[in-house]
């Protein structure tokens, strides 16, 4: 698949990570995202070695490559991109927000690799660290808490990875009821609406075409449809064998 | 602001949440994008004890609401969202994805309350639980793991609600060099490069072009411009000095 493809060109680099949940969490999204590429640098050695040998640990979190610094692990990428909850650290980067960025980094991985760097839980990327990013990228997140989750950021970034801009019309999975069947059911619920002597109480103008919109505004599945009909049909039958006007 | 007020009509449902460390994550990914309404249905009593009384739980946890039954969670909503990861589920309700399902969700938040229901960690939500939706929504991850960590996926559906799909040209926030500064700098680097004796060496044919369009390319930031400018003018200086041809 193209995308896989893709999607292999990306390094997630975690930069002196703490929490071996976090690092397992960070393993866990990029697997649901098809992201395959882990390095973690200069972990907390027990953080790393607790994530590594946890419970369902991934075949990822097995091969992610631990590096002793940075300038190691985004050598071999073109493009270099720091995450940061911060606005504005003296504009020593371009700061661009997340929507925007993801575009340019999906972008390069067509043709090129791309480093996407995670600061600790804690203080997030250091000077140092950033001073090795083309640019910065921030989730857009309150004011009033800027500071996410180290594996919600990761997840949240890599969505942005994926996820496809163009499903505003994605049509729904379900079937739904011909014209056909909504106009039987249309003929149905007239003929207990009258069976029933509901329109001999309260008559109504036009009743055949506002009954035909009432039926059109429900937007029945065609399986309800169907069950809709044997519904009414029902009631019919048994109206019929009503003596007229029981129950008057 | 209108967003907030918008975003107060959402309410998060985390239906049998297990672990106390999930329904804390969610918690703050709400905070983190500016959502307030927090319900927890028939949590495991000891999670949701120790979750709200963990270090650094927030005021929204306090306020969360205990719920006992899905329809108590759900009563006050007139629209009604669950999260999946399965694809199919015999299609018993549409399905949409998380692009285009956030936006229906985004729509009916202007004037109506939402309720956005996660199950479990371990089931999802059960069928009982789901006969409470209007529809599903699932987030696009791949088939070799569809299954997302809770917190990360309220994170990344929070997200999906929030992000703004118009921040396609949106501009960086680092001030460009002017071209009276890029245009002294072309002046400078030309006579560096003949001070140097590089042009003697490599005649280049309409070298100011060249050498101006070589500057416009590397899109300075206007601090960097006053750098560079400093910089080329030390050499000039220095170049100024040297005996003609010393070195050669």
């Amino acid at each position: 698949m193209a995308v896989a493809n893709k999607f292999d060109h990306l390094r997630v680099v975690l930069v002196a990570a703490r929490n071996p949940l976090n690092i397992g969490a960070a393993a866990r999204a990029m697997s649901n995202f098809g992201f395959h590429h882990l390095r973690v640098v200069n972990p907390y050695e027990a953080a790393f070695r607790e994530a590594r040998s946890a419970v369902g640990a991934s075949a990822l979190l097995a091969r992610a490559e631990e590096c002793k610094t940075v300038a190691e692990a985004v050598a071999d990428c073109t493009l270099v991109v720091g995450t940061t909850a911060v606005r504005h650290r003296e504009l020593q980067h371009p700061l661009r927000r997340l929507e925007y960025g993801a575009r340019l980094v999906r972008k390069q991985l067509g043709t090129n690799r791309v480093a996407l760097l995670f600061g600790s839980e804690k203080f997030g990327l250091s000077n140092a660290a950033l001073s090795h990013c083309h640019w910065l990228m921030r989730i857009p997140t309150c004011d009033e808490n800027i500071s996410m989750n180290l594996g919600q950021a990761v997840a949240v970034c890599l969505y942005e990875l994926v996820r496809d801009g163009n499903t505003a019309r994605q049509t729904e999975k379900v079937k739904r009821a011909t014209a056909e069947e909504l106009e039987r059911i249309t003929t149905t619920l007239l003929e207990a609406m009258r069976g029933s002597g509901y329109l001999d109480r309260r008559p109504i103008a036009d009743v055949e075409e506002r009954v035909r919109r009432l039926i059109r505004r429900l937007n029945l599945p065609a399986r309800d449809a169907v069950v809709w009909l044997g519904i009414l049909r029902q009631i019919v039958w048994k109206l019929r064998l009503s003596p007229p006007d029981s129950g008057f």
